[in-house]
């Protein structure tokens, strides 16, 4: 067979396992897989350097499929490569309970996958952050004649990925940063779910590209192997500038809908599968893998030998360099010190009040000196977030040892990169902007919780504390928002003491990111209490006989000790508990939630925010003072006044509820 | 006094009353409005049209300052022209609890705003919307001799506006969509808040615009009056593109921090505004306005002569075209016909089960017969989400008569069009997408809601009910988040019928958003209660002497009626609750909200999602059925039995709870 015979032979085989797959289901997306199966055979048997046997080789090239909703793309590469896990089965499988082969890819499921894909424009989003990661790696621990970090990071993206925003963010970040070795491969086929792009769009892509400073390149035939392969090779030498590769192709290839919405996103039907197999000369029954294709694309073998070889490299670098190899294995595990708590920072209490984002900043500058891999920025809000790691250096276009990043004013391709650099390895990101404006990043924090990266998100000006900004600056539902998502941990620190819980906490805590929402105004500094923190919440004040709980949060547990002098004035004995972080409180055992919040007590949850969250620890005949609107612009002191967080107020709640 | 002197004097009475505001509030951002004076005087002084005695005149040019933090700018740009509300008392009260000026401009609460601004790239993104509206009610209503819309639109944007998502969605829309009436002024002073910006950013920010189809234009120098006044005209004359005008401009020009972060965010000090005012050649004491300059800006005449025009052309427009007068004013007050109800499909009990999605999508035919302004369309998804108006037309580039907008894969952009539509005025807007990709609109969302606009959102998929498209696509987290937001509305019907109702309540309320969460999988029909529905919560089937209260939305309403059944076999009374909206329930009476959650009854909440929300109606003792995890990939069917939404888990919880 000659090797293009074997090559079409290729594509052909992924492409009607694709379709076989999406029928099988009869759920799923057929036209991209169609489209698509060059390039990404390309990319796979050309070039892609990986080990089937070990997907999680860290010196492997990464490969991110963007457009996830053509998953059984992935999934027939990665079946043919020789993937042990991604059986035939398995693709026959596609979208059912417990497969390997979910509708778009995820990241924890299943073996092979760089990043978990579907939200449109992320998958691309995050594979600037793993080229940062690698560059950054590269910069910190490559030494002479040890390459420990030289790959290649790929992704397919649609049409739709480049119309999302945070393309934009992610495209002129890479730029800026000139991550030469990042390539984008755009499955240009010009149509979309309900339209032929051209009534949605008019762009030209590749000026825009050009304005970040990418590189673009074009593929006129997206069915041209050669054409495929040298656009890469080209890519491959500009290690100034990431490319984007344009290639030209037809939605559904071969099948009748071809070239048109229809493709987009619903089986072909058994007479269109049908009818793609006989346009595309194929007479295999369903589910066929030709043997001369097994035999060509297994990946097996080539895919020992590079993490052989760069085992042996390794094996060098231990040598000639031990200290540095020490701390990069240390990084490449997440080691965190034994005597965290120690290098911590801690406050006397009746100190001086601090903002605990002023001590999450000095807490960041502490853990950066024993955390190696702890990195990260904002999005153009460092002196406000105090996110900086102050002799870290910057990380800058061409200059990538520093530890600081200027994400711009880009928080959704922050959050992204965040979870790239994640995703990469090693690296422990942080990403810094106003709790407010969690919003616009949410959609990353989201696929943080479902990949279980540990990205920790350092949100300040937790609360119309912030004053005079105003609503539009001023949080009120962004904490509701963020702990409605399963697996991540929330945590509001009520002062210095608790904010370097809170980070150690962020740091142990491996299956999931973490967000700190923390202060811009001065806390009263309380006991230090970690092991209380660590536990979510914690009687930080008891009472005997107490008739009423008050539970609160951040700035709000002051107030609450306050009121509890005062209702102890008035004869009422009040507890007082801190509770920081729900989640991890609810996952406390029962014997230790009834020891702090005691059945049958009345209680009164006190945080100036949505009260949506504090209904469960409240129970029925309780309260909550929290913020029924939005904020306003004054200074804090009056607003705080203003919305009833006083504890004239709270005494008379209390009062109310008992 | 020449005009070039008078001109000179104009501006640097803008640029001294806004460091005058920010250092009385010491609190505030000098920088911008010292370095687009210029731009911001040459806009309002030569070519604005608005009337400061009537600021809601519809015929006025729209401007919206996106770089909301420089609002003093605006505040004394409102001033000098004349605003009765914006006293100088006004400016010397910045930041300040009840005043006519907070931080940031806020729509609703201070007159002569066209929209609120703040949180980045939303501001000019909104003008997206209004730029459309205004060409989409030109098509319609427009006669010759009579350009009833006819208006402008300008926004001032910083490097952080550009350097946004929302960005791209928005200038890609403008540019596609071709509305040459749409002139951005691009503050362009090469600093943001942490840096100057080429550590942040590398674009050429005027080839991304020509990428779009923009017009780019450069003014060299931003204190060059002419030069602006040139840019502006010149951009006016292109009506086939939206125009972007690169101003080069100082931040914080004439200070000591002028060129640098420092100047952008925090006020100058007494030092600071002393040095500055002597730099500018400014020898007044704080908050003077020259006589010359009150004389010279004031718009009061000339903005009642333009509405005089306007008003005498409407009044010719009214007896040629009395039929179409009379359904534009019917548009413009938002008039919903009388018969509203009858007009809505209605569906028997018992009958084929339907989709909400596809319920949504006939009731949205049906409304958009007797509802002329409403129109929308969706982020790419308008074959699921149905939100097409089948006889409406498209709206195209060149073409603005549709009322089916293609707005991409841009939920952000999309939803901020939205606001920008509604905040036009007449339209009604609606905007599509899956409920799960909320997430990427969330900051718009929450500018529906702070700027009390009625915009409605339709979210389809609304949980693991859509199946085998997995965990990136089912929303868990999402109607928690929507339901923190204050002000707005989210409802999630049961059935077709309740579908009805809560369109009709998403047009009634207009005092904020509406996110309608609509199933893609079909739901039993349930009898048609309106007035329960327009409640936010009623008994649905009632059993003698409930023991429990089931309580439960969309989807799981028939799961609990069906339970109760069960229950009821096994001798347990049980009343079941459709809950489709938790803000209308919560603002019932005690009476109301007594007699559906009978006190002391217990009660079990079902939703397919976070159980955060729940806890609020279930109260102690109690219990969620929700979802703690995110989903998973497999049919519909296998996944509401896999994570416990069967009438077998019901019961045993309830047998638990009891």
């Amino acid at each position: 067979m000659t090797e293009q015979n074997i090559d079409q032979l290729s594509v052909n085989t992924i492409r009607t396992l694709s379709i076989d797959g999406v029928q099988a289901a009869n759920s799923g997306h057929p036209g991209a897989p169609l489209g698509a199966a060059p390039m990404g055979y390309v990319v796979w048997q050309k070039f892609l350097r990986f080990n089937p046997q070990h997907p999680e080789w860290m010196g492997r090239d990464r490969f991110v499929l963007s457009a996830g909703h053509a998953s059984m793309l992935i999934y027939s590469l990665l079946h043919l490569t020789g993937s042990p896990e991604m059986t035939l089965d398995e693709l026959k499988n596609f979208r059912q309970w417990g497969s390997k082969t979910p509708g778009h890819p995820e990241f924890f499921h299943t073996k092979g996958l760089d990043a978990t894909t579907g939200p449109l424009g992320q998958g691309a989003a995050m594979t600037v952050g793993m080229a940062m990661a690698e560059h950054h790696l590269a910069a910190r621990y490559n030494r002479e004649g040890f390459p420990i970090f030289d790959n290649y990071t790929y992704s397919i993206l649609g049409d739709g990925d480049l119309q999302e925003g945070i393309n934009h963010e992610s495209a002129a970040l890479a730029g800026h940063l000139k991550l030469g070795k990042l390539i984008w491969l755009h499955d240009d086929n010009s149509v979309q779910l309900d339209t032929a792009t051209f009534k949605a769009e008019s762009e030209d892509t590749a000026e825009r590209f050009r304005s970040y400073g990418w590189e673009v390149l074009r593929v006129q035939d997206g069915n041209n192997l050669a054409e495929i392969e040298n656009a890469i090779k080209q890519a491959q030498t500009n290690k100034d500038q990431p490319t984007l590769i344009q290639v030209k192709t037809v939605i559904g290839f071969g099948s009748p809908r071809a070239g048109t919405s229809k493709a987009h996103g619903e089986p072909l039907g058994a007479e269109g599968v049908a009818e793609t197999k006989a346009a595309l000369g194929w007479d295999y029954p369903p589910f066929t893998v030709p043997a001369e294709v097994k035999a060509h694309m297994d990946a097996t073998e080539r895919g020992a030998a590079y993490e052989a070889e760069w085992n042996k490299m390794m094996d060098g670098y231990r040598a000639a360099h031990p200290d540095l190899a020490g701390e990069l294995d240390a990084v490449l595990a997440r080691q965190l010190p034994a005597n965290l708590s120690e290098v911590l920072p801690s406050y006397e209490v009746g100190g001086k009040p601090v903002a605990t984002r002023n001590a999450g900043g000095e807490v960041i500058n502490a853990l950066a000196k024993v955390v190696p891999g702890l990195m990260g920025g904002s999005a153009d809000l460092s002196g406000s977030t105090k996110t900086t790691i102050k002799d870290g250096g910057e990380f800058l276009p061409g200059s990538y040892e520093g530890r600081n990043v200027y994400f711009g004013v880009r928080e959704f391709g922050m959050a992204a990169a965040g979870n790239g650099l994640s995703l990469y390895g090693g690296i422990r990101p942080l990403v810094g902007t106003f709790l407010v404006f969690a919003d616009y990043l949410k959609p990353a924090f989201r696929l943080s919780a479902i990949q279980m990266q540990p990205v920790t998100y350092v949100l300040t000006h937790d609360s119309i504390g912030l004053g005079e900004d105003g609503p539009t600056h001023q949080p009120i539902d962004q904490l509701a928002m963020l702990r409605a998502v399963p697996g991540a941990h929330v945590i509001r620190p009520a002062d210095a003491n608790e904010t370097a819980a809170a980070w150690a906490m962020a740091l142990e805590y491996d299956k999931g990111p973490t967000a700190l929402a923390l202060s811009r105004q001065d806390l009263p500094i309380l006991p230090r209490n970690h092991a209380g923190v660590k536990k979510g919440a914690y009687v930080l004040k008891d009472s005997e006989n107490a008739q009423v709980i008050l539970i609160a949060s951040g700035s709000e547990v002051s107030l609450a000790l306050d009121s509890a002098e005062a209702l102890a004035k008035e004869g009422i004995a009040a507890r007082v508990v801190s509770m920081p972080c729900m989640e991890v409180f609810r996952a406390q055992d029962q014997s230790y939630r009834d020891s702090v919040l005691t059945p049958n007590v009345k209680r009164v949850a006190i945080e100036a925010a949505s009260k949506q969250p504090w209904y469960e620890w409240v129970g029925s005949g309780g309260a909550v003072i929290g913020m029924d609107t939005f904020g306003a612009s004054a200074p804090a002191k009056i607003l705080f006044e203003k919305f009833g967080f006083t504890v004239d107020n709270v005494v008379k709640v209390v009062k109310g509820v008992l």
